[in-house]
């Protein structure tokens, strides 16, 4: 028997008018589809006729040996992710799984738009400069390590992204990293924060460093820290390229 | 007379199955089309019909003030930029010269995927872990500093994405931070370089720090450098998200 295929498909931010073509063929040409509740419920319009595997957060190994599972029996697989499936999505994972399975299954990486680039075009031009992206959640990565790159980062004057920044019950992470980037910039340097960046409740904020905490940061959030050269101006976050024109 | 809008658009790395409907539908919606020679090229199928400026390479300021110009006439406008036109694109230079122009003109971002996506695609999932993206210009950020950002981003263990590595006339500086990278790595750590990614003539190598330089690295090239944990299996180059699986 022949194997599937497995393509794992970002599906951008999620409105349909950021889902590239080759995503939305990658879907179309799968039997099966694999991922995310909430994600499948982005896409719904497309998943008609199709064998769905909706399942809740976390379940990330699950999904993918899930989706190696149906491959295996010859069907095609997309495995859904949220933005890019190469930025703390889905990518890594099943090409690990499939690798650990041993199996000789064609594995293909549809990339999309990620949150820190959705966020960057609502907010005006903040990552016009160098950048860092960093993910504020410590269940993979110790959050010593989180915490030395976000010290990197303000030293080295990047723009940093911040991808998973808060959730109800996990705070103190965000109110660290401030305070750690307000060792090396000022209380006044542009902050912004976009949250549902392109989905129903969508909102978009640009605040400062002093100011960043009074306002919303949740899950569905993604927070850009200006570096030094970072200004706000007829409501736009911009960072000039290089030297001031 | 009523101002025409200005939409800086991103067409993602090449290939039209990477461009957006927000993208296609912003430059089908403008009148004048303004972009780098290169680019228009690369979408010439949506051109006919439209007023089109066409210019060379480093002639950004100056496509700024046409679009400008157009818009004040009361034409729409759309300001092609490669990949996300807010990562080293055309957004920045768009919104400060509007601001400078002291003129009320709606200017909005249309992100693309931008080439550090495009080819982490490419290679497997290379950035499935906290990145930094550096510009190996010279042009518009002083040496020291970009220097300076490579040392600290190769201390903190980021992946690391470099947009202009290198030309025929600029080698140097890509050899530097290598050597840079190799005071922190082992020779083994996976390197990914991607040309002209979704494009004619795309190439895909992955090799490491100790080899990377006997291959062709230049204007049309991404170059990712692997952090410690990053490996190659079966072909794809992976950073683990977090703790090995
Ligand atoms: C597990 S990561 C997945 C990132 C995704 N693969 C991407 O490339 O955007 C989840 C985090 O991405 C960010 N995020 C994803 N979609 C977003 C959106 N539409 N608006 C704002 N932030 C978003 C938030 O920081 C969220 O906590
Ligand atoms: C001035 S920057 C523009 C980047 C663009 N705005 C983006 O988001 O991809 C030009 C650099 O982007 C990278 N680049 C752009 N398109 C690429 C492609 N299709 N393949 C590989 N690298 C690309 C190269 O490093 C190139 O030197």
């Amino acid at each position: 028997m022949n194997y599937g295929d497995i393509y794992v498909v970002g599906i951008g931010p999620g409105d349909e008018s950021q889902l590239t073509p080759a995503a939305l063929k990658a879907i179309e040409y799968c039997d099966v589809v694999v991922g995310y509740k909430t994600y499948l419920d982005l896409i719904d319009y497309l998943l008609c006729d199709k064998t769905i595997v909706a399942s809740s957060m976390r379940k990330e190994r699950e999904r993918c040996s899930q989706a190696l599972e149906y491959a295996l029996e010859g069907e095609n697989v997309a495995l859904i992710s949220g933005g890019d499936p190469g930025i703390y999505g889905m990518a890594g994972l099943m090409l690990e799984t499939v690798e650990q399975g041993g199996c000789d299954i064609n594995v293909r990486i549809v990339p999309g738009i990620t949150a820190a680039n959705a966020a960057a075009a609502l907010l005006g031009a903040p990552l016009m400069n160098d950048f860092a992206v960093i993910s504020l959640s410590d269940l993979m990565t110790p959050w010593e390590t989180i915490e030395r790159r976000v010290r990197l980062a303000a030293e080295g004057d990047f723009v940093i992204a911040l991808y998973n920044p808060a959730s109800t019950k996990r705070r103190w992470q965000i109110e660290t990293v401030r305070h750690i980037v307000m060792q090396y910039r000022t209380g006044d340097t542009p902050v912004g924060i976009v949250r549902n960046a392109v989905r129903q409740e969508q909102t978009v904020t640009i605040t400062n460093l002093e100011e960043m905490l009074k306002y919303s940061i949740d899950m569905a959030s993604v927070v850009i820290v200006g570096n030094s050269a970072t200004y706000v101006r007829n409501g736009y976050m911009i960072t000039p390229r290089g030297y001031h024109i």
